[in-house]
């Protein structure tokens, strides 16, 4: 039987939705264009924001793309260029319902296929935790995805330390929804917009940005039991840990203000997903975070991801074959903290289904 | 004999210079409160930047400092926030000669203690190369530290694969200076202003993103005799490996427009240092670069830094011996590219001076 495989990095939007621009009553929003049979554009105010296929967008196509690759299981969750965090709270509360219920229904359908992650309006700590509420209690999602930081229309910078971003945290603690932090809105874009920097080299260092935020904000002790989960296996921040326990060390003034406690003791407190793209980089990633806080994430089905989902992890003759084991899909499972209804599923007709 | 250790990262400053706002009739200038004996603070405008201390401006407290750590020879470089690329061309190129003759001066008193690096008005490559050709001609001078990007005072942001600093590099090859590579100006700043983010989450994608605009630009193709060093190990660039060199492949249009070669292909033709603050980093870095490539810097006198400079490399015992000489003088000497009586200065009295 093929090794249970699950995914806990996917995106996913709707094939369509109603225009936002003209909903809402001004521009920002993404609408896409489907310009061919499966192609279709992603467009901010007539601006070509990405090209997407359908297997963004449906779920027979994704289906048969997991069966191909092996995947038994997808987390879902939206694009960050939709969280929508610098526009008004009411707006991007309701598109998030949109997407949300979206997402709710998939997963409702094909149970053994399909895990879901929510979006919230995290610029109104109000919005976001009603909604996160009624992610969990109605929708049946296992948790919700955000973004690295939260940049408001009032020109408020909120990283993952303030207050209000706590309240959320506080109740997805509470009510043991998983969290699932995503880069976006990249720091530098607009000075090194050639060769796909902002993806390259910005991505990683808001990933950094969101684990520090957390680390030094005390927020991993203040919520102990929240499950928190960063991408691309943690962005730039596990191969510069070094610099920054250094720099806690030795100006705490700065670095201490807030939690007096050397990072490097946080090393395992969280979660990261495997997409590194580099046997040595997981290898890192183990050592310092190990195989129970490490779980696969491809990116699907953008073209920055692992295009097989899981393919490093299998390449990998050193890991044991429990470390494979909980990397595929062990970790994962853990991490959603999924319904014993939910996971029965996967375990059985999902787990089963490539065997 | 104790090994031979050259720091190739050191910053200085002199201990007294013009005031800038005077001389120049505009603000955004650096200058020096001395306070107390020993100490002085860095103010812009009359806002605190940084306390330093004597061994930042004095060569007698640096030899000594040198002496209790063992370390032969300090390459002296500015403090990056010296730079002033924003300013008037004609007025960085005044402040550029005051600090670069400074930096002359001592080095011509001690040549076996310490080489030097220039800095140059990097937003007018006239200027730039102009004052590059001054420092290697007539100060001695081994080459320059430029920062990892240029911002003008018109808004425009070059990044390193900028035609308009490949006059510079082009200047540099042809006349054998090295180029040292320091993150400055980080992005994010001011939506990090917390935990010192900029300094432990900024620099190290400055870093990545000049290592990137290098590589992606085709300049180490333009200017293959060039000797180029980036700080802090490579910044974030050595960790993430496998997300830049993915996404080269996977999204040419965007990222291979001027250079269609695999950024593996550039591991090893370009220099770090050594400051990373962690043995397994240094392996990794070890792994991609090679210790031919990789040579000791300490960000003295700065708390950041590494307090006892070699410290890392001495105490890993899988290094070879060829390895640490290579880490801790040997690949400085090949980088640095000093005169043959400079190098004959430090090999006889600065080698000797310590064993």
């Amino acid at each position: 039987m093929a090794p249970l495989k699950i995914d806990i990095h996917t995106h996913i939007l709707p094939e369509r939705w109603p225009d936002l621009r003209e909903r809402y009553g001004y521009g920002g929003w993404i609408n896409l264009e489907h310009h061919c049979p499966g192609c279709a554009r992603m467009m901010i105010d007539g601006r070509h924001f990405r090209d997407i296929e359908a297997n963004c967008w449906d779920p027979d196509v994704r289906t048969s793309e997991c069966d191909a690759h092996r995947v038994h299981v997808q987390v879902l969750s939206t694009v960050p260029v939709m969280f929508g965090y610098w526009a008004k709270p009411e707006h991007t509360d309701d598109l998030s319902k949109i997407l949300n219920d979206h997402i709710a229904r998939i997963v409702r359908d094909r149970p053994a296929r399909f895990a879901g992650l929510g979006t919230l309006p995290m610029q109104s700590p109000v919005h976001a935790v009603r909604e996160l509420e009624r992610c969990v209690g109605e929708l049946g999602l296992t948790g919700v995805e955000i973004g690295s930081h939260i940049d408001r229309s009032d020109g408020a910078h909120w990283n993952l330390n303030a207050p209000e971003v706590g309240e959320v945290f506080a109740a997805a603690e509470a009510l043991g929804a998983c969290v699932f932090v995503h880069p976006w809105d990249m720091m530098g874009k607009k000075e090194m917009p050639e060769y796909w920097l902002p993806w390259l080299v910005g991505m990683p260092a808001e990933t950094s940005r969101a684990i520090c935020s957390v680390i030094f904000g005390g927020v991993l002790d203040r919520y102990p039991k929240l499950r928190i989960c960063f991408a691309h296996g943690g962005g730039s921040f596990p191969g510069t840990i070094g610099r920054i326990a250094h720099g806690h060390a030795v100006r705490p003034d700065l670095c201490a203000v807030h939690n007096p406690n050397d990072p490097r003791g946080y090393l395992g407190r969280f979660y990261v997903d495997s997409l590194v793209h580099d046997a040595d980089a997981l290898r890192t990633l183990l050592r310092l975070i190990g195989e129970d806080r490490i779980a696969l994430g491809s990116d699907y089905p953008f073209p920055l991801g692992e295009h097989v989902p899981g393919s490093l992890i299998e390449s990998m003759d050193d890991l044991s074959e429990r470390a494979k084991r909980r990397l595929l899909a062990g970790t994962a499972l853990e991490f959603l903290g999924l319904s014993d209804e939910h996971r029965r599923a996967i375990e059985t007709s999902g787990g089963a289904a490539l065997s």
